[in-house]
């Protein structure tokens, strides 16, 4: 069994690159700088499905997200959560928050409708953060 | 600077004990299985803010929490998220989600206000996790 990503993922989202264990995904939403994480192996839906390295590596992915999202936009908070209520394809959402974001105080899973990039804007982010985890020394 | 659980989440849980890194909060909530991390060092706000290690403690933390969850009560899905919108220390959520849980399939932060156990219910409830925390041989 091979991993592909999940129709829905790949729908909402634009690829950036690989890092240890996982595929970096950017949430096609203006409103927010938000990363997606899902580790590149087929048939996950939990972290208890991993390996003790898989979880290792996948807490250290999250963490290159983490300052990416920290370094480049400065949120006032970062929400870290990996839920897969509606997509059961193991996955890990870095969002940066900010007191003017739509969705703050609350959590921005199951808010509203995303609003994507115009397709300008979303190449500019995608580079943004493609440069930022390379400068990172990860094989994105 | 010395480790000191935030006033708001001790209000709101029942404290298990403690794995390798953090406290295991019970949240005072019958609707949902659900326990908080608490990594226990002073001045921690995200995740990145920890060592290497440290963030390797809490993704084992965290697993265990998550084996406990599924082991006592089969849920449909778990939601991990570490958000702190609100309550600014470091801690990590593990829910056990069901179809039938009245925030399903919305996320639980901020759906509605927590509804306690009675007491003799948060006692019959801590104790099985802290039988299942002790059966994963950690030092709860």
């Amino acid at each position: 069994m091979f991993f592909k990503l999940d129709k829905r993922l790949g729908n909402d989202t634009a690829e950036i690159g690989d890092l240890s264990l996982c595929c970096v995904l950017l949430f096609n939403d203006f409103r927010y700088p938000w990363l997606i994480l899902v580790p590149k192996k087929a048939g996950l839906k939990e972290i208890d499905d991993l390996s003790r390295d898989d979880r290792i590596l996948l807490a250290e992915d999250t963490y290159v997200a983490a300052r990416v999202i920290r370094e480049l936009y400065s949120p006032l908070k970062l929400n870290i959560g990996s839920l897969g209520n509606v997509v059961r394809q193991l996955h890990v959402h870095v969002v940066g928050r900010s007191e003017c974001d739509p969705a703050w105080p609350g959590p921005v899973w199951g808010h509203s409708p995303r609003q994507p990039y115009d397709m300008k804007a979303l190449k500019v982010r995608k580079q943004q953060i493609l440069d930022a985890i390379t400068r990172h020394n990860f094989s994105a």
